[in-house]
């Protein structure tokens, strides 16, 4: 599939989109992080067609989320195994599921998180680490870093992120403009 | 762009990914959740082509997550709206940044959030909510959840989500097996 290139993008959600790559590398990651390895492995729970699946673990291996390790001698077998940059993509892929199950999963929860210990159901939830705070509501709002470029400036001089009521960000934005 | 589709599959992670579709539609919800709801200020952010612009926002207006709203009557000009379901994605975008920042941007963040009255810089991180455990150590693991299939649970039977160590999960499924 042609498609533009994020990666000059200054996001860092576009960044990582580039990296990733599609859907499936984002299946194969959640699959790796359930313990699978093996192509073949990989192959059966996915449905993939083995071509599919060599361009997107190698993709995978390039952006360094997986590590392509020998296990056998003879034959030479090789299995793909999680990186630290690849496991700490855990977050995205258990906030898919936080979202998942609460909108698409009529049935009720196929997957759940639960504590090792306790048995205990998590229910997991984006909050601040040193204050606690959850990060959804109002209180947190999205800014220019550090290395912020004029558009990313730009783009978010009119950020509504933090507005429960987003009409008010909105209403400024409403002016008809010229070739709109 | 043609594709399997993964409606079918019962993980909530796929289900997500068959209702945002490709990336594309991730960057046009982060663009909502920065305050953008027109045509053309999408256009402007993403350089997207109009055709598939309107694909996408068709596509997450079908999905529920954005809402197609008249803004003027004359001429007739409608504007993109999150909905409650669309707001809800914010975890996976917001994870999707710390991950990015984290690996992907050598000269420092671009975007941050911040509590918008201290302006301090948050630093986001998964815990469960009631506990306020952070999801990411070897504490939590994934179970088949009350509506989990027969697959679900196979493949969640060998598991290495919770293992910081995956060697050990992964040496149980290192057994050769006929046709791999």
């Amino acid at each position: 599939m042609r498609r533009k290139s994020f990666s000059k993008m200054q996001c860092p959600v576009a960044r990582s989109l580039e990296r990733v790559g599609e859907w499936w590398s984002i299946l194969i990651l959640r699959d790796a992080m359930h313990g699978l390895t093996r192509f073949d492995q990989f192959e059966e729970s996915l449905g993939i067609s083995p071509t599919m699946l060599t361009r997107r673990l190698s993709g995978l291996v390039k952006a360094g989320l997986l590590e392509r390790q020998r296990y056998s001698e003879r034959p030479p077998r090789y299995e793909y195994v999680l990186t630290e940059r690849g496991r700490d993509f855990r977050s995205v892929i258990v906030a898919m599921q936080v979202w998942g199950n609460k909108y698409f999963a009529p049935e009720g929860a196929s997957v759940l998180l639960v504590n090792a210990k306790t048995g205990a159901v998590a229910d997991p939830v984006m909050v601040d680490r040193k204050s606690g705070a959850p990060l959804a509501g109002a209180d947190f709002i999205l800014t220019p870093g550090p290395a912020a470029g004029a558009s990313t400036r730009r783009k978010l001089a009119t950020s509504a992120w933090s507005t429960t009521h987003p009409g008010s960000a909105r209403r400024s934005a409403r002016k008809p403009r010229i070739g709109s």
